[in-house]
């Protein structure tokens, strides 16, 4: 298979063939529900607990600290209604640049978003004034889709601590947690949740070449939840149903490796991306990059706006030689409405209608990505 | 692979090879999004609308009647919750013998259980009484997990067809909605809905030799559901998170699959199952069959007590020789409370630790039954 034309990662990775071989097992002859009392069940039971293992000790969490779930949005949602409906009168804030199955979650509740700057991070400090005592939840995502911006986590989570130590003095017993959608940020960025200080994160198989709808939630022991969904009481009551061991599998597989690699990949495409960049830059005239730069930014994604092209053009242009990019998350690309992540940056609704998300991964090397700035060059020319 | 020592159909089945096959070109090079405008993810939208097509045409609804889930336990609570969410106020009606993934959610709410005879099937008019004004939500699983007993849902839907115009009569606003949880019914029953006369359906992949965590839920048009989880909108709403079309095409395979052979499978297998149940009370002193007869009684399903015989020591001394039975469902295998179900048909504790359950399924002979029934026999004598 070749996906050298292939720029959007952030939408969906092509399932590592390792992890589909991982997977074939539970696919076939170990079909076992991982519930069932005899060897077959009982082993499939070891099977994904060591998976749960392994999966715990790449982000320094205990294994009981690990639920498993049907993709990252189930994730999003366990952990905000989770939270929120154990404090269904305190406060959440998230970030205005969320994914939405954390900005709609979060708006059943009294919430209020955290502006970002024109580069698509928010301000720490700004987000200290925010957080009143009525505040029990803060979900900032890690790396955002759109524009691959990387928020100050380490920052914000130092700040939540003080809070909580001035709480605590105050003698006021709600709680402050902090919840990260990291979803986009597995292959490339720093993943352990202690030295992130978060209490709760999300990641996404499908994400990191894994397979969709399987991701899991990190919980901090001590952090209640309330479950979404209930029945057989899997995955400690917070995800009930017959466990996908096949997916389960297929996670761990792809997650691990992603987890070996993402210290090179991160050189090997934030200098892709960079070289990019600088030739959008210098050979587009009037392109503008939207996010953060460098470090602040997610090492495969590039953000173009050329204004006065349409960006669905562009991309039906671009897939017709092959090449497919994105025009926003493609959560939303189904729906006509401007994202609103460029929105929260202050872009206005041309330029956003002038954009295009270019995400890079495993299967890009610097020659197809010279086809693709090609590519673009002589269609917006 | 040789499954004709497995008796536990209940709790899972083998994937079917062809709905395996189906599923490889999603885990291969057609891994894109389906919510991606470039033709690649166009496709997938496509595959997907086919399949969920299909789907509805098998059970005579309209495909936006449709909504994928990750399985039956996150159908059943989409259903629950999304109709109670919408009136919190109102009652829920369900059968004392649900699955713990019907009967959890709705004991969140005003929540009534309608009690079954010995046999494990309610009466129609006892259920009358209870559908008092304030009910909305009447929930009946169609064929029962642990003694495959068989609900009368025609009648139930005939009685609150009644219901429903009785209080249009006398002004009630308040809907009576009928939900019945079909994940055990799909191999063997009739699944068209308006002959069932349900407004919500449940089934599941992974009872119907498909993948797990796939299922979906059959939402009559009109049915206003409140959404469980938030996000890219998905599913009408219902169910926001990437597609796994993978999973979905398995699921559309083995559908068909099992739609297509239903009838064939219920005369095969109520044969050998009578068979079964006749030697075991033949050849089994003081042996007991639990649970309905003949057409009330799902045709893959046979529930023992041996009095004084220890279910899990039965099992585990059936699971060295090769065989796999159960001693309750898998859900709750795993909690060692004496089933719910055993115990709203009168069986005491003591009965209820003495029963197996064994199901058959597509990989069944003659012989490999009558091996199982002699292997029990030999070590209860």
């Amino acid at each position: 298979m070749d996906f050298s034309q292939y720029f959007d990662y952030a939408a969906a990775t092509p399932l590592l063939p390792e992890a589909k071989t991982a997977m074939q097992p539970y696919l076939e002859a170990d079909f076992y529900n991982a519930s069932a009392l005899y060897s077959g069940g009982r082993k499939n039971r070891m099977v994904l607990e060591a998976a749960r293992h392994q999966i715990a000790q790449t982000v320094g969490a205990k294994p009981t600290e690990i639920i498993f779930t049907a993709g990252g949005t189930e994730a999003n949602n366990i952990a905000i209604h989770g939270v929120m409906a154990a404090y269904p009168k305190a406060k959440i804030l998230v970030s205005a640049i969320e994914h939405e199955s954390v900005l709609e979650p979060a708006a059943q509740y009294d919430c209020r978003l955290i502006p970002v700057s024109a580069n698509g991070i928010i301000d720490s400090q700004q987000l200290l004034s925010l957080i009143t005592d009525e505040v029990v939840l803060v979900s900032i995502m890690y790396a955002n889709n759109e524009v691959g911006s990387i928020q100050p986590l380490r920052d914000v989570s130092r700040l939540v601590q003080d809070i909580r130590v001035d709480r605590k003095k105050r003698s006021i017993q709600l709680p402050l947690y902090v919840h990260t959608d990291a979803c986009q940020a597995g292959n490339y960025l720093d993943m352990q949740v202690a030295r992130l200080g978060v209490d709760l994160l999300t990641i996404n198989a499908g994400k990191v070449y894994g397979p969709k709808q399987s991701g899991a939630l990190y919980v901090r022991s001590g952090v209640i939840l309330q479950s979404l969904m209930q029945g057989g009481g899997q995955e400690w009551n917070l995800r009930s149903g017959t466990e996908n061991i096949a997916n389960i599998k297929g996670f761990e597989n792809a997650w691990l490796a992603a987890r070996g690699a993402h210290k090179e990949e991160f050189h090997r495409l934030s200098s892709l991306r960079d070289k990019a960049i600088h030739a959008f830059e210098q050979q587009i005239p009037g392109s503008v990059i939207n996010g953060a730069k460098h470090q602040k930014r997610l090492a495969n994604n590039i953000h173009l706006t050329v204004l006065g092209f349409d960006n669905e053009r562009l991309l039906m242009e671009l897939d017709e030689q092959g090449f497919q990019v994105a025009t926003g998350s493609a959560c939303s690309a189904s729906n006509d409405e401007p994202s609103h992540v460029l929105k929260a940056m202050g872009l206005s609704d041309e330029a956003a209608q002038s954009s295009i998300r270019i995400t890079l991964g495993r299967y890009t090397t610097e020659k197809s990505i010279e086809n693709l700035i090609a590519a673009i060059k002589k269609l917006v020319a």
